[in-house]
């Protein structure tokens, strides 16, 4: 029912994984990455579990039917309630290959406009039943899971056909863009002005505009730009009590930012509808180097050092050596920075010069560089930078694998500051380290920076555990909630960038003030008064109070 | 009763302007400012008024004693009251030269840790007395007033005694700060290590940390680190209901910011006791530029095509002629555009030398350049840039002289998109125009970009007009209302760095959304649910709501 023309070009998206069906994964590379991974954690191999096959699950029938009104946009077929019952991490693919769908939404919603939200969410508020939004369907963190039996009904509201850049200003480089467009489609429309929105988390393939606001998303941009926050000029915002539209201002003094009250929210307010955006000129200068470390925490306080300098690299990946080799950016001896500058408006020699020079002053060796007078663009798509930028994208492609393996895989991010910066990590490191052996017998933890701030890192750890396909779920909470407990306890975020959704609720209740909390809840409590936008995201349901209005 | 060591440097205020007692403005230089107004609006010259003494001032009797346990940090000293009446904006001025006092604040307290901030909004609150927050007194919007008869008595909460830098984190390059800090001691303190906050915002000798935090307060930084809100890093607010400290990070996506809920709160949901503030390294580099445009329009989009190159200069204040004729930094036939850069890390030579070929695209010329090789913290301090620099410092000084001659003398800024910038400036030049001639016979408006943004600029507007001591309040506020009506309606904010205070409330409730408006509402109950913290702030109390608890 969504308008694939304009959202998936035409194609129809795979119900239970990454990517388009027909897109598959050669079986040799199926192979070669088993082999990697064995290899790695010491197993002799693995025993594949079968892709799922659609008449292979089985979901209770729909406890609900739209009325006639919202029937024409709506559906309760099997296929589109499959499709937004799980996100696309590690436990969702694990619940999925287990072919558990015990809790599957009753309804999805595909509105094409705000009236269509607006009755849809009038409906669920009329009769208690969950109003759950969706982007993409790329969360990792359960952003939009169907709520218990405190719900009569759970409904999906897809924002599939809401999916066009509807105005450009390109005096003030932005656009006015529905949410539910999709990074691909959104980069096209913008292409022909010259301009790019230049937001590129892993998941953009498959990920929303409005998915990136609702949820901090962070993409391509390793300092300054970072978060989808600052790139946001105004929403709009359809909520249980009214829709809201901010104005249209480049900054402003007057009382609290009324759009960061929205950014990060997780659809627990409203479903933001459209935004005007802030956008880029087209690179047309690049200047790369990758530059290798022999030791982690040195070239650490090089990276600090460029960010404190006021360069403001748009790449600045710091891979550990483990990591470096697992994106074939290193031989696994080094750590490697992966610095790059980029312009719409003129060439960055100087700026990587000065970063270089940073590194040389820690003994960083430059193993690549290019700038004006070479192809920087070819640059950065081969040697370490091109092997990191293409496993970056195509990883996702992949999780599925690795939840049929029956190993633990899944990654964490967080952001502390500079101070703690090396205590907090090798205190991590030292409780994983620990939790690995007790709980699975061993693994892997690789860690890298994916984004930088002056005052602190966002540190990024990729983890592989040995398990079997009865116990990874469990073995993965166990390991997860390790790391979670370590990052509230040791003053770091829960998230940096992968929101707090389901997965991370307990811990986030820990991270923030509980005054602030109570902040949120009356802040929910006014625009969602029954309490039926995306039940068990951001702030739990005050004991006692009426679902129905 | 404060600690003027720390804060004061020893000195003491001038109870009605801006200085220290004994700072008097030598009579030639009044003489010859009254000349050059005179000249301006071309009227004969000027009957000053003179200044007030404090005992020609009447005070009603304060209405409430502070009980035995507060006593020791609370005074009713006549001297402390006047004070803490009137803030440093043009119609403070004026109501303070016709020594009209009618409605002071009953109590000052001076408390010198939270314990003792509880102890006195515990008081107001058990009482329905309104708690004011009071940091430097220099808001020119009436931040903060006494409310009228609805409370039964005012407290103002001089935070002047909580001035200290408490904490200092060299590497992350973070300090945790006391609210009460004013600029100077701030500064002072962070200089022996190598730091900056380098925030200056033309109040900045007597404005501090916690009134820049809730007024949203921009300073310094024409681009990128304009507002006080991208420098704070997590704070510390004593509301009614309890105290709230946000976790020290760098970055984070969990949730929507639990810091940007109080920047620009303007002390109606509690007080702001203490914060990290993110810093900056000293500056050791500097490369500046002074440009001259024969049209205003033209320079302007050479500001822009700089604002969009991700140059980011640290100062970018661009003069229309008759701005850069009163500062001192043209001849009145010229647009001139001061354009700074500086670094704590590298030269800014090749940053200045591509911002100068932008202008020279856009017909500029180059009056004064200096970079590498030359003394550019002297040539900033000379020439056009030294003479804006020190007439800007020197400001606040003058503004109780424009006062007391009987004219109307204020500025308002703004910010709106770069599509509409010609047409919004136009109408509103238009607007004002015929506003000074239909309510004052003539005026003078000079205007500049003060901040700017990829996606549009702040500008500010600079606004004299004849009038009488009779009716310059009555004057200023009907041509201030048509420029605050023309911002609403043309789509632009009511204010860029001034904050909404009493001045724009009634503008800045026709800005939000009206649901923003009820967001703020309910945070403000449920931190404040006495309705005590500064009333007539930020959001109206709703009817019927008790003021006691």
């Amino acid at each position: 029912m969504a308008n694939t023309e304009g959202r998936y070009f035409g194609r129809k998206r795979k119900f239970w994984t990454w990517g388009y069906e027909g897109d598959d994964i050669p079986q040799t590379e199926v192979d070669s990455m088993c082999k990697r991974v064995a290899e790695r954690l010491g197993v002799p191999g693995f025993e594949l579990l079968s892709d799922p096959k659609l008449d292979e699950i089985e979901l209770r029938a729909p406890r609900i039917t739209p009325p006639a009104s919202l029937a024409h946009f709506c559906t309760t077929d099997k296929w589109d309630r499959v499709v937004h019952t799980y996100g696309k991490g590690f436990k969702d693919m694990v619940q999925i290959y287990r072919r558990s769908y015990d809790n599957p939404p009753d309804v999805i919603a595909y509105p094409r406009n705000e009236d269509e939200i607006r009755a849809v969410i009038d409906w669920c508020g009329e009769n208690g039943y969950a109003a759950i939004p969706f982007g993409g369907g790329s969360s990792v963190v359960g952003g939009f899971f169907a709520p218990g039996d405190d719900y009569d009904g759970a409904v999906v509201i897809d924002l599939g056909n809401m999916n066009q850049v509807l105005e450009v200003d390109d005096v003030s480089r932005c656009a006015r863009i529905q949410a539910g467009i999709l990074g691909p489609a959104l980069e096209n429309a913008l292409k022909p002005q010259g301009l790019t929105l230049r937001h590129i988390p892993q998941s953009w393939e498959f990920s929303s505009l409005g998915g990136w606001i609702a949820t901090r998303s962070a993409g391509h941009y390793a300092t300054m730009l970072t978060h989808i926050d600052e790139s946001v000029q105004s929403l709009r915002v359809v909520t249980p009590t009214g829709t809201l539209e901010n104005r249209r201002l480049p900054a402003s003094g007057a009382g609290p930012d009324p759009d960061r009250a929205f950014i990060g929210s997780e659809g627990a307010y409203g479903i933001i509808t459209e935004a005007w955006m802030r956008l880029q000129g087209r690179v047309k200068f690049r200047a790369n180097a990758s530059i290798a470390f022999k030791d982690f925490y040195t070239g650490a306080d090089a990276v600090r050092q460029i960010t404190q300098s006021a360069l403001f690299p748009a790449n600045c990946r710091y891979l550990d050596e483990r990591d470096a080799l697992f994106y074939g950016a290193g031989d696994g001896t080094e750590s490697v920075l992966l610095l790059g500058f980029e312009s719409s408006d003129h060439p960055m020699d100087a700026w990587l010069d000065r970063g270089i020079e940073i590194c040389k002053d820690y003994g960083g060796v430059v193993r690549q560089k290019s700038g004006t007078g070479t192809d920087a663009l070819e640059t950065s798509r081969s040697g370490a930078q091109g092997s990191w930028r293409s496993q970056f994208r195509y990883l996702p492609y992949l999780m599925h694998i690795r939840a049929a393996m029956g190993i633990v895989s899944f990654t964490f991010e967080t952001a502390y500051t500079w101070d703690k910066f090396k205590s907090v990590d090798a205190e991590l490191m030292r409780r994983m380290t620990e939790a690995l052996k007790r709980i699975a017998g061993g693994g892997i933890i690789c860690r890298r920076f994916s984004f930088l701030y002056p005052d602190g890192p966002s540190p990024y750890y990729s983890i592989m555990a040995p398990s079997t396909h009865e116990r990874s779920l469990e073995d993965y909470q166990a390991i997860s909630d390790v790391a979670s407990a370590a990052l509230v306890e040791l003053g770091a975020t829960v998230t940096h960038h992968h929101a707090v959704g389901r997965t991370f609720k307990p811990w986030y209740e820990k991270e923030i003030d509980p005054i602030y909390g109570r902040m949120l809840t009356a802040t929910k409590k006014e625009l969602d008064p029954s309490w039926i936008m995306n039940p068990g995201l951001l702030v739990d349901r005050p004991k006692g109070l009426k679902i129905t209005s």
